[in-house]
């Protein structure tokens, strides 16, 4: 990619829509436009930032359309360069065409996410609120739109910069302490140091922690209904659902594959995932679909451990079965006594509700909902990029091995290198192009997976 | 649907595009759109017409996206009101929750087409300068662009208008004959008459006649491939489509449902269709296939009649079929000999290929190209609208009743009432708001085809 060469591409989907938007970015692009866009008087070239023309495009002799143009000067635009944008009639014919003449007269077509790129070369906004970009896009639910908002807005960048400064005051502390390691005040410092070292490790550990409810909150709340056969499992995904998605038989053994089916309540994106009932069996195809449920309950954030009142000795061993898959530290169980229009008289401790009869299905709703809202709370700063818990990883291997080494007699040099390491895992995190630290491989990361136009 | 109240729609595609457009028109859009989006400073509501704004939006406490803003002031706007465009994030989310917002402001989500109709009824377009909008996005090839074009730049209208002047003319002589019909100055008058209407009869006819041409321009120029089984048709139909997408095989009678593929050949989309081969049959599902093959030779604007070299009894009976089928005065035929790699020797009279070995395919193409030219080059304004061909069919037949009426002692009243319905069916075409000619329900057939947003 080269830098400020002119670049288009189309922002909006392609299909039968009133109009498209095709974006052009870079030195000259204003003239470029001249020589695309006839105005009635004046020129794009001669125009004000943040103004607005209508225009008609020629395909040599013939009007292709009348457009209006949309003119944005450096630094002030999306890009921090000069840039346009072209409202069109949302023709396939007249998109193509336009998007033709645009390399007719010298642009290229521009890379996925090079807009947002140019964005964050010309220090518009840090790496982190560029990759917030994408996923404001993507974001489907409230919750997934609040964690992408946090990111585009800085606030998230914050909490790094903030981890990355105190790791600083600590490679601060540790140069000090080599200048006056031959007068012996090392002792001291080291504890100083662990003490400072011992705190990140926390705040890391805390950030690490929230990768699991960040991707969640991104992708949906992955929540497994388990539970023996026939204790009506897919009747409960379907109520829940309100509408007839999972298979629902009589007959023990009927979901084997497990089912998923998401939706939307109060703004979080919950993924329900129905499972092969948990019992004793020889049958191998049986025995798989129980160990796929089993896999499900490890992979959700909330567990609904579906029961039936009475039937205590089965149960106890349904129950030992999931809390064995189970970290109650970052995972959550709801026990639920299904088919309480059956048995009325008993008392079993936890939820009752009859999914066939849909009796208390609201109970089961709002614990659900205090599940996920328990973890958000907790987390002022959620991360949700796979990149950023990466970073977040090895940062904190780094400062456990330094945190380690301080009780050794290591030398400072050693301990020097691992700070070092960790600070820069947090910096490609949040990194602003002024800071110089960002290898193009990161930014191929980034930029990559962004979609065309962005 | 009530005049001037603020309607709103998503002008784009839903989908993961980088940018979306949200359009609000009616009167007081702008003081609505002041209470949805905070600029730094000043209101939009005090904006100028073509001015550009940034600024956000808030959910509740929560910032839900930072847009641009383009304000527009009556009537120079698409819709002739006063008129607000937002270019926010495109995410499903941010749009929904715009629109609630917008929703819960008083404004009114918009009838599909319904901005086009503002702009019908606000006289900033007529009657089928208004349906070229929704023709203009539709188009996906040069030619069904050029059609729509001229028809949105009124060009086309301009046609109608003349011709319906000449009828008012028409009229006007009559009235005239009806006031000196004491006189006897009648027959003189009827033989102007006569030559007046005579006139514009052909002229309605040609205008029918471009019908079958338009509308293969804007939905493809259906082009048949027939023959008699096993000379390739198939075989010729991936050749020109340089892929493998009818099944080719040895077994005569492969092909027995019609099998269609559309490219785009010069700025022309034609639609192949591939048919069952022609021959003598006594089984019922071949027989229907056979069937079938003949109705596409009477659909089609070009027969591609593929024979083989040196068969010539074969070819004799097929050319016959072909023909009995066929309209050559708005149809055109091409005779094509296949297999040439096999018969070097022979000198049938006609266009020789090998589909197998693709020779002369080039030659093919062009005749191809020659037969859909020579009747676009024909006919100036090309008439693609079904509602505009049913109204030009009724004009013909009132007017075809006036001028048998002209040679029968039949009373000026009735010859009056023929031309006052010629008229009105004109009018119906390319009306504008200021003749106040339009009825509802006409306008509800010409924008209930829109899209939402348009």
């Amino acid at each position: 990619m080269e830098k400020n060469d002119i670049i288009y591409a189309p922002a909006t989907v392609a299909g039968t829509g009133a109009i498209s938007i095709i974006r052009i970015s870079g030195d000259g692009c204003l003239e470029l436009s001249d020589r695309l866009i006839h105005l009635k008087k004046g020129l794009l070239s001669q125009a004000e930032g943040y103004s607005l023309h209508f225009g008609s495009i020629y395909s040599g002799e013939e009007l292709l359309d009348e457009v209006l143009v949309s003119v944005f000067r450096a630094p002030r635009s999306y890009t921090g360069e000069d840039s346009v944008e072209i409202s069109c009639h949302s023709s396939s014919y007249i998109v193509s065409e336009i998007l033709h003449l645009l390399s007719e007269l010298g642009g290229r077509l521009a890379s996925p996410g090079e807009f947002t790129q140019r964005a964050f070369l010309n220090g518009k906004m840090d790496l982190a609120q560029a990759e917030a970009v994408a996923e404001l896009i993507a974001a489907d639910s409230k919750a997934a739109h609040r964690v992408a908002s946090k990111q585009l807005k800085g606030e998230y960048s914050q909490t790094f910069r903030e981890l990355r400064d105190k790791l600083q005051e600590l490679a601060a502390l540790l140069e000090l302490e080599l200048d006056f390691s031959e007068e012996e005040v090392e002792f001291a410092d080291r504890g100083k140091l662990k003490e400072l070292a011992y705190n990140e490790i926390e705040r890391l550990k805390r950030l690490c922690g929230s990768f699991r409810l960040g991707n969640a909150l991104k992708n949906g709340v992955p929540v497994a209904i388990v539970g023996a056969p026939n204790v009506g499992k897919s009747t409960l995904l379907n109520a829940l659902l309100g509408q007839e998605r999972a298979i629902v038989s009589e007959i023990a053994g009927t979901t084997r594959d497990t089912v998923e089916e998401s939706i939307v309540i109060e703004g979080v994106r919950y993924r329900f995932i129905d499972t092969a009932g948990l019992r004793q069996t020889e049958e191998v195809v049986e025995k798989m679909g129980i160990e796929r449920s089993l896999e499900a309950v490890s992979a959700a954030q909330i567990v609904i451990a579906l029961l039936e009142d009475g039937a205590s000795e089965e149960n106890d061993s349904i129950r030992r079965e999931i809390l064995s898959r189970m970290d109650l530290g970052v995972q959550k169980i709801i026990w639920v006594y299904n088919k309480s229009d059956l048995h009325r008289n008993t008392e079993s401790k936890g939820l009752r509700i009859s999914a066939l009869e849909k009796e208390n299905l609201e109970g089961l709703l709002q614990a659900i909902k205090d599940c996920a809202l328990a973890s958000e709370v907790e987390n002022d700063t959620i991360v949700c990029s796979e990149r950023h818990y990466a970073a977040l990883k090895q940062a904190l291997e780094s400062m456990e091995r330094l945190y380690r080494s301080l009780d050794l007699q290591i030398s400072e040099d050693l301990l020097a290198q691992d700070l070092r390491e960790a600070i820069a895992s947090l910096n490609s995190i949040f990194a602003s192009v002024s800071e110089r630290i960002t290898s193009d491989s990161v930014l191929g990361e980034v930029f990559g997976r962004f979609c065309i136009g962005k």
